[in-house]
């Protein structure tokens, strides 16, 4: 499968998240997605598609405050990384706001996820990547293809980031899918956080099918979103949340529901947000999933016989998780 | 004027907030009541009014989350003050969640109001104070009474909390009121930083107007409400931001248009949210109120000739705060 990564996606690197009310190392470390690119020698650096597929998800004034945030941030004599320390929760509207620590929490939903120098950089190269990966599979009826997404992107909205999360890639490969000509885009998402991001944005929209398995939302992160009530327009949204230590059969019977939800809508284009973060051994998460499972998953996927992009979302054990990505995309094809 | 505080409202004593990216000591600080309690020595225990006046405005859900959370917090293995990470921005609603940090961030809109040991003891009895001072005054036929809220209440919503707020002692004040009988009641809101709990609380009442004179939420807290043209239901909700560096002069007019407002709503009884914080040397402010600006702004609100309960909200020069807030409420009478 044809694997598209950026070197600029590895030059976003946050210092310190909040996390349980202290700051903690930031997670979502470069390193992360070094140790798959490491599994993939022949990655292909993406095209340029510029701002179009970007725009067609997310807000121009988000797109633009998250190039210029981290300056603004340092221009206010604020030191580090960029956080935010209030945010919108009722009433929310976009408005016209000047200090630059109202629009960091005008335009997230955590105090997880710092804009520092090169965030904007590594964002828009990782959505170029996800972009790239449905042009691919458009282009050359390729059966799939892999965007080595780094930030992840799921849990950023149309105006919003969050949980590590800028540009929503999966989204926007939906919506580019769309572009060239697919009619009904099916997003399956398969971290083990729910994609609350990707939900926002197509809620009301019955032509893009959203359906997460994920931890429940009650015990994990992101908590306020994946809660099994959650249906869309059209019931166009399906979560399937699932509990603490969650081992593959368990979790195969769930995938069984989700694949046959989006065989029976009539998808005619899957984007796959794949999270690694299942996995038994991860750091931050607390299904059983094993190394050999990542294969059995990917089968299951594949067998719905679509055009896919997989997009990269989580995984957090560092040394893991160049095997276990690797192992699952090499059992899709 | 009589003035009601418990001195159990000064054990709520959180270490320190999330600001501007770092953490900074607690502004908030007991001894900023200690130094305006100093300044009133025959000081009034308010009885307690119970559950009742609280549930009038917080969701039963909310109260018994703030009884709580300290306690769930230390259960949970987390240590020092209670505090939020991850926030509700879209689609918010109030779910069945386990985890503490997941109720934190359901329950608040910032990670600068932490939840300590007596914070609830604290902002009951603060709550008590104004609902004594409401029935001082409707009981006894007094002109005005004073409740020496602490912590304040302002920022609080129905079921959420943030900046230094738990309980709206406004509106708590405001909708006794009612019970007692009273009809229109205006609520009159002169702290610093605009009132975004209050206005929430009573967007939609038509029958309870709120007024709030505030500094620009383009550059200052809250930042998302306190714009002018947030209006409210049957236009009950009138918003008058200043720039910074006003003075008394600039000041006055604006409490001109709030005054004839009010009087031309025909209020029967007025909620004055009072803070201290629009003094010239407040350390987290920007007005340029003078200590006998507060004997001014004072007499103009009494020219109202409203029966009138004074809740205490912000402040934060500890030195100057008892002589100004004496000044303002001498002058009241």
């Amino acid at each position: 499968m044809i694997v598209y990564f950026d070197p600029r996606q590895t030059l976003h690197a946050p210092l310190r998240e909040l996390h349980n009310g202290e700051w903690v190392p930031y997670n979502e470390k470069p390193d992360r997605v070094k140790h798959i690119a490491g599994q993939f020698p022949a990655l292909k650096v993406p095209v340029d598609h510029g701002m179009g597929p970007l725009l067609a998800v997310h807000d121009a004034r988000y797109l633009e405050f998250l190039q210029t945030a981290h300056s603004q941030w340092l221009a206010a004599g604020r030191a580090g990384d960029a956080i935010g320390y209030t945010f919108p929760v009722v009433r929310r509207r976009i408005a016209d706001l000047v200090r630059i620590d109202a629009k960091m929490g005008q335009f997230s939903f955590d105090a997880s996820t710092p804009i520092a120098a090169d965030t904007w950089s590594a964002a828009y190269w990782s959505a170029q990547s996800a972009v790239a990966a449905v042009a691919h599979v458009q282009e050359t009826g390729a059966r799939s293809a892999f965007a080595l997404c780094r930030p992840p992107g799921h849990h950023a909205g149309r105006d919003y980031m969050g949980g590590y999360c800028y540009l929503n890639n999966a989204a926007i490969a939906a919506r580019h899918a769309q572009q060239l000509g697919r009619k009904r885009v099916a997003i399956l998402d398969i971290d083990y956080h729910h994609g609350n991001g990707t939900q926002d944005i197509f809620y009301e929209d019955p032509d893009v099918l959203f359906v997460s398995i994920h931890a429940n939302p009650q015990t994990d992160y992101p908590f306020y979103w994946g809660h099994a009530d959650e249906r869309g327009a059209g019931d166009s949204n399906l979560n399937l949340p699932l509990p603490h230590g969650t081992e593959i059969d368990a979790y195969l019977k769930t995938l069984g529901i989700a694949l046959e939800a989006i065989s029976n809508w009539g998808a005619d284009f899957l984007v796959l947000s794949f999270g690694a973060d299942t996995f038994e051994d991860d750091p931050i998460s607390n299904f059983r999933i094993l190394h050999k499972d990542f294969a059995t998953l990917s089968q299951a996927i594949a067998g719905l016989c679509l055009p896919t992009a997989i997009v990269m979302e989580g995984g957090y054990n560092v040394a893991a998780l160049g095997d276990n990505v690797a192992a699952f995309i090499r059992a899709f094809d």
